[in-house]
């Protein structure tokens, strides 16, 4: 193994090796404009409250909104949505970002149709460290895909997808 | 998609389609005691300062250690640690978590010597959130492999790995 001493770096070239599936969060701003970021940084919490948290970077579109505390949805990408993903992720902004995929809206908050699975969240609970803000969202309601378990993943730079073979 | 109302069952069906690369945290205890713990729900937080989160939940072994804010390491599996995994998971106890796998020490804490990678952490910050404890840790060291990225991930409740023909 290889020692890595800058912390910064280290991180970096550490969370190559953790492959991570790859979402979409989705919300709404105070002037109604849809939102959506690319994030890998999602984990559930605890069973009771339901709750997944996700963290964001603070000089990200949708760090305002989150803060606020607006409601969010969690959409957990399809294999197939890696040309999405890349929009998401900062090739557009604003409502371009909306441009790929099949969008829908439940109460309010856009989702997309084909993802894997969709969390819709109330902000819990937030923690602000370093650069990013941490958001715990309740869980209120889940829609979850009823074809194969086949989600879009991101590891080594890259996206990747699961061994069908497993 | 189906939608899900009860939140609990909501969250699990939907979790079953995030996959996550399998890691063991592993600290030791006021008493010497080295313990290992299999965790899914780690993510990296921010750049600067280094930082990754865990959710320990509270009814873990690990739970007071963490939560008396001793360092913790956290070691990215590899494809080949399944049966590693399951007995972190709670199919072994205690000093018994480490019969399997080549174990190191460093500083002080048990790391797994051809893991993917290795995060040394110092507990930064907590947040309990209903079942579970989320720490963040600051990152001083980290330990990359210099093989294949080849993690073990988890996915519709069993162990997988990446599609090698991405």
């Amino acid at each position: 193994m290889t020692l890595f001493d800058n912390p910064s770096t280290a991180l970096r070239a550490g969370m190559r090796r953790l492959a991570a599936s790859v979402c979409v969060i989705t919300a709404v701003d105070s002037s109604g404009q849809r939102q959506a970021m690319t994030a890998t940084a999602v984990t559930s919490v605890s069973d009771d409250p339901a709750s997944l948290l996700v963290c964001v970077n603070r000089q990200a579109g949708l760090y305002d909104t989150l803060s606020q505390g607006h409601r969010f949805a969690v959409n957990v990408l399809s294999a197939q949505h890696a040309e999405l993903s890349q929009l998401c992720a900062g090739s557009a902004t604003g409502e371009g970002r909306f441009a790929l995929g099949s969008w829908g809206d439940s109460s309010g908050l856009p989702y997309l149709r084909d993802a894997q699975a969709v969390f819709f969240c109330q902000t819990a609970r937030q923690l602000t460290h370093g650069t990013h803000l941490v958001v715990i969202g309740d869980v209120d309601k889940v829609l979850v895909a009823d074809g194969a378990v086949d989600p879009l993943l991101y590891a080594d730079g890259r996206y990747r997808s699961l061994n069908p073979e497993d």
